[in-house]
């Protein structure tokens, strides 16, 4: 049987000092980490900010979401917005609220996950909270990250004529998703039934545990690219382009034949009669970059398989459009993630 | 009667969009702010970093925390811990989860107190995020703040000798909470009978309304005080001056005559039969700091009426020891608020 220790045995700081006690500094530009009313950080360039709030019951699912691989998808997740501005995440504050029904043995889980992710992207955990929450389990995570003075890329520099890219493949997650959802509920009605994940290793994966594109931006640096406007895919394809558009005020095409999908994941979505552009496009959660360049970088990306050129960014006035492998041309539409309508 | 717009009329973008619409940028460091993947950030000296949550029903109670002093409340803890590390505040990120009850006009009384405390520390808010949250409202600040290099001030450079000093006055936090809660509590049990808060405006300002010391702090940078170590009180002094204690490797004696209590809190304490001390002592959430300094600062103090020395710097094996007004000697227990044992 597993121990379970409750959380009132260590009370707050000694909580923290538990959570922390393997913490290690990895960055020059850490000064002082956790343990006092505030980090410092020494940064050469300019420091780029983002967080994110995950809410359980909204943004995972306990029921099958290992409380590892939750935290490690918690860093990622920021450090895939740091990476999207074209800088290296180097500091992440990591607070959480939870219930009296998690164990100290769950949380030691959890913060194995959040370890995990900072080891493997070099990443100093500098501060954070932890208390109570009356319901859930909450994560707030705040991610530094580090750039060259000005060689930050935003969402607002696309230029007509630019091409628009994308990294790895797409609509993986969501097909993750909907396999775990689907064994889900099959468990809860007929009690005791064991899940059948028929070997969907990737497209759970996926899901589970995602990992933010760090080879992207150091193959950008090798090989002297700056993107002229730069995006993570959270709420999937589509709405990510329609913020570049709407940001720099642009107009693109995008062709369905060249969006990337994993044929693991295109398999399963023909299983589930789900059309894989739709789960590309709408799906989410990828942690992919979209990002855009000019034409001249071309011969800099085109071997490189991890990336695909999808479209191009035009007027304005021609609008976001799609065209189908049937060659019909179709208004881009954002049905992202929306957690206020769900 | 008061307007209810939902929040899903507007999504969760449009939600950004309008929380967001006022919003000016004041400092030069702010690079980028809301609306890309993440801020970016430009600091001449050395940055800190510190993050709170704030959860419904643990933290606070909206049957007696207007929303508008909570946003205020919620920024200005934050930005405590800035001034605690002798660093000037600049930005924040804001991130809040809260249930379908919330409606905008909700959201916006919230927003209007985060955005007076942002006006009133000239303080950016550069980021954050808005969720749905299954029950009650959480609360997760990030605040970023500026420091010369190498002019932070931690825990733990307390030396043998040194002043230990507080600004302001302490307990009025602690008798507020304690009026409104005993207030509430007879508001529950005879239904209708209006609140007596006494024209205790004073320590409810304290525990509703704090300040951070942004004062005291330009008052150092002015006189050329560089404290030894120093941390604000949020837990109540006593647990504040074991932490120095304990981070800085030294003893301390406290005198219980120079702790600094107000006049109105003292008179309150009587009346509810507390001790003025104890409150001091053990109530927390003042937001003062408490600091020391070298012997030889003390001309350069003696004269500011918001600094009060309340004892000094021992070795370690003498410990953390009060003088009580009876010229009694105790050892100094830390009874701080606890989230995990309440």
């Amino acid at each position: 049987m597993q121990e379970r220790t409750e959380i009132s045995t260590l009370g707050e700081f000694g909580l923290i000092d538990h959570l922390t006690k393997n913490n290690e500094i990895k960055n020059s530009s850490t000064i002082v980490s956790v343990g006092d009313d505030a980090a410092v950080i020494d940064h050469l360039g300019q420091t780029v900010v983002t967080t994110d709030m995950l809410v359980e019951g909204i943004h995972f699912d306990l029921m099958y979401t290992p409380l590892k691989h939750l935290g490690y998808k918690s860093v990622v997740v920021n450090l895939s917005d740091i990476y999207a501005m074209n800088a290296t995440p180097t500091q992440i504050t990591m607070s959480i609220a939870f219930s009296n029904r998690f164990s100290v043995e769950a949380l030691d889980e959890f913060y194995d996950g959040v370890y995990a992710a900072c080891e493997k992207y070099n990443v100093d955990l500098i501060g954070g909270d932890t208390t109570t929450s009356q319901k859930g389990f909450i994560i707030s995570v705040t991610a530094l990250g580090e750039v060259a003075a000005d060689k930050y890329v935003t969402r607002s520099g696309a230029k007509k004529a630019d091409l628009l890219c994308v990294s790895g493949d797409l609509g993986g997650a969501f097909l993750g998703l909907t396999l775990l959802e689907r064994e889900k509920k099959v468990f809860l009605e007929t009690k005791g039934l064991q899940p059948d994940l028929e070997n969907q290793d990737y497209i759970i994966g996926r899901m589970l545990k995602p990992d933010a594109r760090k080879d992207i931006i150091e193959f950008f640096a090798a090989n002297k690219i700056i993107p002229t406007s730069m995006i993570d895919v959270s709420d999937g394809l589509s709405s990510e382009v329609l913020h570049i558009c709407k940001q720099s005020d642009v107009g693109c095409v995008l062709y369905e034949q060249k969006i990337p999908v994993n044929d693991l994941a295109r398999q399963y979505a023909y299983k589930l009669e789900l059309d894989p552009t739709a789960c590309a496009l709408s799906g989410g959660e990828d942690y992919e970059l979209v990002f855009t360049l000019p034409q001249s970088d071309y011969d800099k990306i085109v071997l490189n398989e991890q990336i695909s050129v999808i479209g191009y960014i035009t007027e304005k006035e021609e609008g976001a459009n799609i065209i189908t492998k049937g060659g019909n041309k179709y208004p881009i539409t954002a049905q992202g993630w929306n957690a206020f309508t769900k």
